[in-house]
């Protein structure tokens, strides 16, 4: 099975990325119950090939540029195994207390690779602390849960007329437009009421928008409890002003939650960080190392600064799931941390993957090239000025070794500034990582076609783009796309606008994937383009 | 890797059980965060056994006999490996076609095996059908909103006048007193009410103490909407009487949840099928293959009748999330049917145990020896008798060759009956499977020891037991034995009394260790009465 698992992610290429099979298709390959008696491994084994494999859409295919990507390693893939095999259950500390305390040390870790707040790290008698729940949904929900609790006890205990039923009648979340639908289930799940906030012309949340919602309904008699930020949204990867913003929850009490499940990796580059400025304003924080950190699914990095909130919205304590060490404060018992009881130790899998890359090896697999390239060009930047500083001015002075080439393409990109013949990089979206320099690469290439828009600033490893037209020209144009099953995409609206997503996903796709991927939809596109014309030339 | 979690499982024995670490012991053991530059795999490898292992609670040892167990096969394993390999998001159809119709196969597959009703089976067209939860704590979550969603549009279709908020306080969920803890926090998750119904001398919940309650709380205006019924408690294994029960929550629309999270493996073996019946009146079911069907952790098996009332509960649909197929009836997206977005390649693992074992591998596992056994003597039953019938009286004709040993122990205990010299054995209890043999085979012992007592019907494989004395005696009993680490037990309470539950856990524990375990309890129980009793004096 590791042989199989080794050769099927090595040449995966080979496989076509979006399976051909219709729903259904897999019923009628297997029995219609379970057998009396055991099959061998063997006759298992075969079927995987037979029965699954033409079913699977691959993820880590480097033709695969649909959702978001799915983190996968091989320091993970054996961490895994580990974890199947101590296959323990721990809820609790006693539960097993290396499942609690390594999941607590690496949360740890990952925090500081963020640059978080003190305030959101466990330390040895820290107040906050990180926890890893299964999914962003889940870290969205646990956090309007503790809010829902923290809020409702508040409101009691200053206007104790008031019944549990009408505070949570005036309870209101709020999000961004641009949020993932993940929030508004959250919303739905915990009874409350939530409102999109209109993001602006870059697709992000500012202050003035969140500040004239909220008056609104405070003037309603509503109780505004919790807002979620929004760090790279799912449509666009747009992101919200945290800087604005958290001064408002703060002042209004509103527990701020960022949701930064894809970008969230990228901070750990210190080029990308500034991104993250304002989260110590947030009370809870939460990415994926799933998704873009080489960790695989599932494991959503969650911190909070005041566990006590995470805690006092869920404690129940049975006596079979008490213990000796419960009231020691080194003793963490994560299963108040989260909605299912039961955990795995998922913990495992960011401590072989954060030692076996080290720091720089992750940030490596997301820079890869370093800092000497845009659009696959070399770039040479001026003494001292090509080291990301974190916070500083956003613009770089550079010179190149062939500025004409760059500047027929680049000029026309949002991060790129001639000024006086010196050519102005942009850090943020400066082509320097690896996937964000397959983004740009890919973003190159439709702006160089005069058919094809751009929809929104391409910041990291995602582009929206459509044919310049109809929303029926651009849903077409995705149908030609998928079902030639080369590769695959996902579409997303943004506003009333049909849009192409390409998302850079695979931990082994390069230059030529990118180039063929383009290639490919530039000739679907005169394909369409041509019968399209025909059509509407004959009406 | 994989040859150290083989030697891991198989040496197990060897190793303590529960750990001797302090809370913080790991903290001090690793570098105080993630390295920069890369470590070798060696490395990272030779930590196992010096930072996690010596923390590690090791479920899957013969001698915990703590919580219940949780699963564990070579089978399950093996699946994981290849779960991580293909490593999917199969959170809807097109995400992974395979991921998601393995899935409903499979669970149609372990729906079968239990004997679930039609209705409960996706087959090709059905209503219904099953889903793979990370546990039963979402299950029953997942369940309540179900029926709160449900019951809110009913009620407000009924009475426009009432607004939901209105609604909302006033519905009402019910469960056994000796119901999980994860249902209160599931309806503290739902913001409803949650009352507790009285168990009875058996511990469970019977047709008139739900009927007196109902009534109580409908004639005080409070809308009754959910009950969750659990088939094997926690605290003692007892069971809810559905059949009574069942009727009820039918005739006044209440949602009728079975939480069998750990009894439920064992309704694949005919002889105690029987628990179930009354589910064909229940809207959903679940239970664990986690706990105590060889497939490793998580695997949380869920079913309903329509899946529209799932649906119906949840269903958002932004459109990176559509796909083509949508629309068709064969169609499952399971993210609709379930608290998380992502999901794992869960029903692999079941594909593998299923087949690998076969149906009766997986009874054997459960029982190992079959039908000729009683607390370890040989039993010979009547010709025909000895079959076990799902549905027929519970007392079976035995005869046996040692009847004169089995008299001395077996007359005591509630499954034997003797009549005319005539050794009567109910299936149930009957001490004819592996881990209920096993278990049986510790309430002898217990039984023998006029020092202790048994405090619940010994059904599965889960015996509670405790010193005939105070609470603060069995406090202290249970201390001494956990605090040796040669076995490790847990604790519960029914009704007042402090109750020490021994379950039986280990896929590889035996008659040995049920010895030993009984051997070292007893002595320390000589040991601490000789003190307890020197103390007593004294004062």
């Amino acid at each position: 099975m590791v042989d199989y698992v080794a050769d099927y992610l090595e040449e995966i290429e080979k496989r076509q990325v979006f399976p051909g099979v219709e729903p259904g298709y897999l019923r009628p390959l297997i029995a219609d119950c379970a057998p009396q008696d055991p099959e061998s491994f063997e006759d298992v084994f075969k079927d995987i090939e037979k029965i699954i494999m033409p079913g699977v859409t691959h993820w880590h295919s480097p033709y695969f540029f649909a959702y978001f990507p799915a983190a996968s390693s091989f320091p993970a893939l054996l961490a895994d195994m580990l974890c199947g095999g101590i296959g323990c259950v721990g809820f609790s500390w006693a539960a097993s207390p290396a499942c609690t305390e390594l999941e607590t040390v690496m949360l740890d870790w990952l925090g500081k690779m963020v640059n978080l707040p003190e305030e959101f790290l466990a330390g040895k008698d820290g107040q906050g602390g990180g926890v890893i729940q299964g999914s962003a949904s889940e870290a969205t929900l646990i956090a309007l849960l503790a809010a829902r609790t923290k809020t409702i006890r508040q409101v009691q205990s200053e206007k104790p007329e008031l019944t549990e039923t009408e505070i949570m009648g005036r309870l209101v979340a709020y999000a961004s437009d641009q949020a993932h639908s993940s929030v508004e289930r959250a919303a739905l799940i915990g009874a409350v009421k939530i409102k999109s906030v209109p993001s602006d012309d870059t697709f992000s949340v500012c202050g003035s928008a969140l500040r004239k919602v909220l008056d609104e309904d405070k003037a309603a008699g509503l109780i505004p409890f919790f807002f979620c930020a929004t760090l790279g949204t799912t449509p666009c990867c747009s992101f919200d002003k945290l800087l604005e913003l958290g001064p408002i929850c703060n002042k209004e009490n509103i527990w701020m939650h960022i949701d930064a499940a894809y970008a969230g990796s990228a901070f750990i580059c210190p080029e990308f960080r500034h991104l993250l400025n304002g989260v110590e304003f947030a009370d809870s924080f939460n990415f994926n190392p799933h998704k873009w950190l080489l960790v695989n699914f599932d494991c959503s990095a969650m911190w909070v600064k005041k566990r006590s909130d995470l805690i006092g919205a869920f404690k129940l304590e049975p006596l079979y799931l008490q213990h000796h060490h419960q009231e020691s404060g080194l003793v963490t018992d994560y299963r108040h941390w989260q909605i299912p009881l039961g955990r795995r130790f998922r913990s495992l899998k960011l401590w072989f993957v954060l030692r076996m890359y080290g720091v720089k090896g992750l940030q490596e697999h997301i820079r890869k090239v370093t800092g000497n390239c845009l659009l696959g060009y070399p770039v040479v930047g001026r003494q001292g000025e090509m080291s990301w500083l974190p916070t500083c001015s956003p613009w770089l002075l550079c010179t190149s070794q062939s500025t004409g080439n760059i500047l027929k393409g680049a000029a026309r990109l949002p991060h790129v500034r001639i000024v006086n013949t010196k050519l102005m990089i942009k850090p943020v979206g400066g082509g320097l990582d690896k996937h964000i320099r397959l983004s740009h690469q890919f973003e190159h290439l439709v702006l160089q076609d005069e058919r094809f828009e751009i929809c929104a600033e391409v910041v990291l490893g995602l582009v929206c783009f459509r044919l310049k037209g109809s929303n029926e020209l651009n849903e077409a144009l995705l149908k030609s796309i998928n079902d030639a099953k080369k590769i695959h995409l996902v579409p997303c609206h943004l506003r009333e606008k049909f849009v192409l997503r390409f998302a850079i996903c695979s931990r082994t796709v390069e230059s030529t994937h990118i180039k063929f991927a383009w290639q490919h939809i530039s000739q679907l596109a005169t394909d369409l383009l041509k019968t399209w014309e025909q059509n509407h030339h004959q009406q």
